[in-house]
């Protein structure tokens, strides 16, 4: 049994800001002491009413930062790391023109574990400690990234890409090879260490019906594993997809008539979903994806957070980067992002909003929320150490590094969220362990 | 005479690429010279054919660097520095409960020295090296700024915000004092060393009718001086607006029959203007800052760039990152929030008309495009050196630092204006000098 513990200014999240008041779902302790033992979460509580619990014990001490539950990104893609920011087209042009062309390279293993070696540590300076990652269609691309996961402990979900049609031959499978090659790497690596598998239909576009119908099959199957996607995420693709499936009432009833929506089914975007598909969302207990940085790069447009997060239909929402057609591995200026998304619509986000979705939010959407997302007693340890003054203008905004109430926090944490980065992320912590630390830093000495 | 040689690969614009093709646009050296001759530019050519004109001469050289004209800020507010990033309010909400109080210290001039120190600072950090500048109500805000501004040599452009109503007391002037301090105060500083002035009515809704009128007058005696004010940011600015002056046609109207519509007049935002407004800014050679960080926090609406740039009625078009209530100092994140804007109207926005609004096209904006803007003969050396590789992230993205054509130049050129921020420049000249280094960078050798 080994103990630690961490002294610091600590935030999380209790219970959804979007419906419990700020008191009921805010937790700050401006200087608290996290104990952990073997990697979880032993307990959290204020420095002073602790301190005697862990005599004896040497203490990390963060005294100037704000340490916090660690980012989950619910939909990124790890072989477009090196093709994020291309330039000038829509989804489907910029699925032919970029993603293809790119993901071909993943075919061979050694650079599928090149690039997923350095996206694994662009996640972790960054602050994020899970993901929910499309890979290729090739199984050798999710073994390389689950190898390198698994190497750094990560708690990680992906899986292979199915695509059948409307995609190069070169990044085709057929219904029946995706069917088998994802039964295999899901007895391979579902539940691995801390790895989980995703069954990952690219989207509705690249799949013909039975290829869809074969990966619901398999997900019955499997009922535990997820199911990650994208759906309606831009205009003429959902009008493409009304093309291609006559039969179906919209976009989402596709993945539906294939047993592909139930409670582990991860949908990225939902830009252009009708009240319908919301609904439906919410009955399934299905989550959305929201990825406000390449809504706003592709142009697909404003997602409708406020319906999501609504009180007679709620659905489970969590914030993805969506790298490459998202601009940034920093949840931080995804949430940014996400902020002005809702501003154009005329609603709102508060920081605690946005880093309820970046974390507890997040785990909820994973259906991880017993294992990780806050610091409840039990869960896994992957947290971030935060500096609000990591820029001379960050430290001008917030002149006080520890903020002493929740609602000087509030203000303190919306200036973070809106021009940090991962200058911003001091370290990243993973099951107690240092993973990342910003060089820029000294770790400051135990108290 | 003093003469200096830089040696890199130069990129720069001489015609606008929304209209001139991109060989008649873009000019780019991917192995340039650019001779100066005390402060100015002397010549700018490949290295190859200049190189026995530096014969003696000692050659500052970045060889894997990209060189470009300073940028240029249309449209900045200094006092608004610290307030960066404020939550929860759109246009009119904000500048009551944010702006006006944090403008109301700006009457100590002590403390407007400070933030104006810093704020320059934050512009030479970030590769600004002119901006049109808001300052406040107070004449010693003004004249604390200029001091800053003429202590590093700058070209830079503000004047004393204009406000007798709707604001505090505290932060109101009326109509006679508005005149009399602007006029003084051009007296003291326009064309001070690289200084120039600016009129600066706030918006329409804190000036009177009468102080409109007089600032109109101002102007037509000194009709070299620049105007600069805000227009049709808000559509519940725009609605107030006409309450507020029901005999006027429209916003820009009500500074039209004021004498303040002129080839020297700068308007921040635009977003909501009507056709016949667009025309009319047309003919008068009226410029428009475009802010798309700010349009986008403020949630102010989507800028439209197509209709300003159109053959038919052109408008002169700068980029403003308009801090406050622009979220980034930096001109290349302003860039990449324009991209997004641009998208979310079904358009695009080159790399190559990015980088021309924030450099040549910002010159023409202000009137300035015969003393900066390019390397002409001749033009004022403001200069940057940019890192395309500054993060690791960007420089898998962009492997090549020098890119070897101009098809390859567009493409690495807008993966630095995605991704980049403060941490590409990796320098910043005034007039020939080195006026900011990157301290993670060491300078590399002369040639």
């Amino acid at each position: 049994m080994t103990l630690k513990a961490f002294r610091g200014a600590f935030l999380d999240f209790v219970d959804d800001p979007f419906y419990a008041s700020e008191a009921d779902s805010v937790r700050y302790l401006p200087d608290g002491l996290l104990i952990l033992e073997d990697g979880n979460v032993k307990t959290l509580g204020a420095y002073e009413s602790l301190r005697e619990r862990c005599a004896g014990l040497s203490i990390t001490a963060y005294p100037d930062r704000l340490i916090m539950p660690g980012f989950i990104d619910t939909h990124i893609h790890f072989p477009q790391t090196e093709m994020i920011a291309a330039y000038g087209a829509q989804l489907l042009e910029w699925l032919s023109k970029y993603t293809f062309p790119t993901e071909g390279k993943f075919k061979d293993k050694a650079y599928a574990q090149e690039i997923a070696s350095f996206f694994l540590d662009e996640l972790l300076k960054h602050g994020t400690t899970t993901a929910l990652v499309f890979t290729t269609v090739y199984p050798q691309s999710v073994d390389a990234f689950f190898e390198e996961a698994s190497r750094r402990h990560l708690r990680m979900i992906a899986g292979k890409v199915l695509m059948d049609r409307r995609a190069p031959d070169f990044l085709t499978d057929t219904p029946e090879t995706a069917y088998t090659a994802s039964k295999q790497l899901i007895e391979k690596w579902h539940k691995h260490d801390r790895l989980l598998y995703a069954i990952t239909p690219r989207f509705a576009v690249t799949s013909s019906d039975e290829q869809l119908r074969l990966a619901g099959k398999l997900l019955a199957e499997f009922p535990d594993v997820y199911m990650h996607t994208h759906l309606s995420e831009n205009v003429n693709e959902v009008r493409l997809v009304a093309e291609l499936f006559p039969e179906s009432k919209g976009y989402l009833d596709v993945y539906d008539r294939a047993g592909l929506v139930g409670d582990k089914s991860v949908f990225a975007h939902g830009v252009q979903l009708t009240d319908a598909e919301f609904q439906r969302l919410s009955e399934a207990h299905s989550a959305i994806a929201f990825c406000p940085t390449s809504n706003l790069f592709l142009g697909s447009g404003l997602f409708n957070l406020k319906k999501a997060k609504s009180v007679e239909a709620p659905v489970k929402v969590g914030l993805g980067t969506d790298v490459g057609g998202g601009t940034s591995f920093s949840m931080l200026q995804t949430a940014s992002e996400a902020y002005k998304v809702t501003q154009l619509r005329g609603e709102n986000l508060s920081a605690f909003q946005a880093l309820f979705l970046a974390t507890l939010g997040g785990a909820r959407a994973l259906s991880l929320e017993n294992t990780l997302g806050n610091f409840e007693p039990g869960k896994e340890a992957d947290f971030i150490v935060i500096d609000p003054k990591a820029t001379p203008l960050m430290a001008r905004r917030n002149p006080t590094a520890i903020a002493p109430s929740v609602a000087e926090l509030a203000d303190q944490a919306f200036a973070t969220m809106m021009m940090g980065d991962d200058r911003a992320i001091h370290a990243t912590y993973i099951m107690g362990e240092l993973a990342y630390e910003n060089k820029v830093y000294k770790q400051m000495g135990g108290a």
